[in-house]
This record gives structure tokens, sequence and C-alpha cells, in this order.
């Protein structure tokens, strides 16, 4: 790509770099900038350079923050015997929207993957067997994804924290509400009727 | 959504602003963002800034410029009795890459579209009948896309330069090289076969 302006093109380069966008989407998104007033782009690139310098990881949890315990943490109203372990700060977010989890959570900050060079020691699993060992969790829940990945991940956790007796569970897998029986893949169809659960239990909150 | 940080929230508030970048990719490339190293936000904010403050449009044919006058019009290898009529700076470059046109350009900045609110008055089309009125310019060729957009704002600028003898001309509609005739639509295999050339054209360059 030629740019006939150098400015441009380092502008160009720059936003390319964000995972999943190529040249010619960032050459559009550069451009809509200049189509807008000057204080826009101004208000854009402050934002993003606060945010990067200022913005704090909670000591506890790994949860991005504002301070230096996270709000989850610092509830009282929350649970802090149960934890569940997430990959990332999405998670958390989707988790916390359902309404339906009033515990605190352990941010990994990602999975084990040789493939990608990530072993454990690139992930918070450290600090999550510290707080463990600490003696005031009763439950961690594994919400991984359900891949290679993330078996590993929760296989690793569960062998250091084996001598302690707490309860890990897993989130269920199984039929999304509203999917149809018959579309389902066995995998999930097969484990959702081994983990079968009381019909009562659709109903309770954590 | 609902985010544990202000900063976090503010930052993915201005990336989603971006045409086509909805709350989730928004999130998605901020916490991007905070994986990578801070000189990184640095870098990609001040170059964005940097682009929006200092960039020129050239005076004579709005193409964005590092200079007064862009680097194709101040260039004396090129025909300027031949001028290119473009939407945006895209379009400059698509052209560009071809490799075939050796002339100069007009880029308007849009199409007269009444649905969005843009008007002739919105577009650079008045500094280019002023180009035109100066004299050199022998031939126009119309380049925006074959839109309903499109053919209004050609039909405009096309009553605008009636009374001046210049050649208006428009690029060639017909199916792209590599396409099989029995897939290509009625409208531009009826054109193409209209509007056929001389064998030998398909060689030359502009």
């Amino acid at each position: 790509m030629d740019f006939s302006s150098k400015l441009l093109e380092n502008a160009v380069n720059e936003m390319s770099q964000f995972p999943g966008i190529g040249k010619r989407t960032a050459l559009r998104l550069v451009l809509h900038l200049l189509k807008q007033p000057k204080e826009h782009t101004q208000k854009l690139s402050q934002s993003l350079q606060l945010m990067r310098d200022e913005v704090i990881f909670c000591k506890i949890c790994n949860n991005i923050s504002d301070r230096d315990v996270c709000e989850i943490c610092s509830n009282p109203n929350r649970n802090g015997e149960i934890i569940c372990v997430v990959e990332d700060i999405r998670d958390v977010m989707a988790i916390e929207n359902t309404g339906r989890y009033r515990g605190h959570y352990h941010v990994l900050g990602g999975k084990i993957s040789p493939m990608d060079g990530i072993g454990p020691g690139d992930l918070n699993i450290i600090s999550l067997v510290e707080r463990v060992k600490s003696g005031n969790v009763k439950e961690l829940i594994f919400a991984l994804s359900s891949t290679l990945e993330g078996d590993t991940t929760n296989f690793f956790i569960f062998k250091q924290l084996e001598t302690y007796t707490i309860n890990i569970t897993t989130i269920a897998r199984g039929i999304s509400v509203g999917d149809e029986l018959e579309y389902t893949d066995e995998v999930t169809l097969g484990r959702s009727i081994v983990n079968r659960v009381p019909f009562e239990s659709s109903l309770k909150s954590t």
C-alpha cells in the first residue's frame, strides 16, 4: 500500500497492529477520524493512554480496577468462600451480567498453551494457590473454556491444590437454553444427561 | 455492559465510536493494549493525534498530503490535462496501484446523497469547476462507484461543466478480468457489449 502522507501511513500501521485489523480496515478507521473534529481524536487517544497508564489490576483477583482492590473483592455482601476461576476479565463481565453469582473471582490472564509459549508461570496461578492456602476458601469453580488448553489449565491447578480440603467444581456443560436437542453435538448432549440435576436447582443463585 | 473500571469504560466507549466496531470488539481491542507494553499504546495514540492535527489536504486535488500541494499534483512527469474524479483517497490509492494512470486526481470527499444529508455544497465540487475553468484541463474521468448516488454526483458535475469544451468520460464498466461470462449480471454484461473496445486498447496506459 502506497500512502500519500507519512503521517497517515504511521497511523495506519499503528492501527493495524490490533488483532483482526488489517491495513485496509485500519485505513478506513483512520480516514473516519479525519472526517471527525480534531477533539474527537484527542479524546480517543487520551482515553487510551490514560487507561493504559492508570488502570490497576486488583491485587487479590487480578481483575481490572481503578483501585488496589476491585469492587467485587471489597464488597462485604459477596461470598469470599467461593472463587470462580476465569480466563480473562470478559468472562467476569459475562458471569456478572447473569446476576446469578455472588462469590469472588480469580482472573488467570490466559490458559496454559505450550503451542503459544504460555506456561503456568505466565498465568496468575501462584496467587490463586496462595488464596486457597490462606484458608478462607471453601469452593473453587473452574469456568475456563472447554478446550484442550482449558482442560490442561484446570488439571494443573487441580493438581496444585490436591492436598487442600476444598470443593473443586466446574461450570455445567449442557444444551444452551432455547436450543433444540436434535441439533446438539453428541459430546454436549451426552454430558448433559450424565450430569443431570434436580429440577428445582435451575431456580437457584450462588 | 458493566465495567469494573471507569478508565476501561471510557476507552471502550471511545473505541466503539469507529464505524463497524461495537462494544464487544472495542473491549477486545482495548484489552489487547493492556497486554502490550505501555510504549505501544503511547505510540498508537501519538501517531493518531499527530496524523489528525498535522495532515494536510492538497489545495489542488484535496488528496491527503504532508505538504500544501501533494506529490501527484507537483510531479512534472504527470499529465495535468486529465483529471480523474474520485470519491475518496482510497480510490486514489487503488488507481495508483494499477500503475496505468499518469494524470491528476480530484478527491470529492463523498457522493451527493440527500438521504445522508450530503448535498453538492458538502463536496469539493466548486474547486473542481474552478480547475476546469482555469483552462488547462482537457479531460475529466468520472471514477465514482456506479450507485444511484454516484450517478447523481456524476450528472451534477456534468451539468456544471456543460458550457466548457472538455471531454468528460467515465471508467469502463464490464466484466472483471478473470470472471466467467455466464455468472456476470445482465446489466454489466450488456454494458460490456455495448461499450466494446478495439482489441489493442487493452494494452494502453493513460
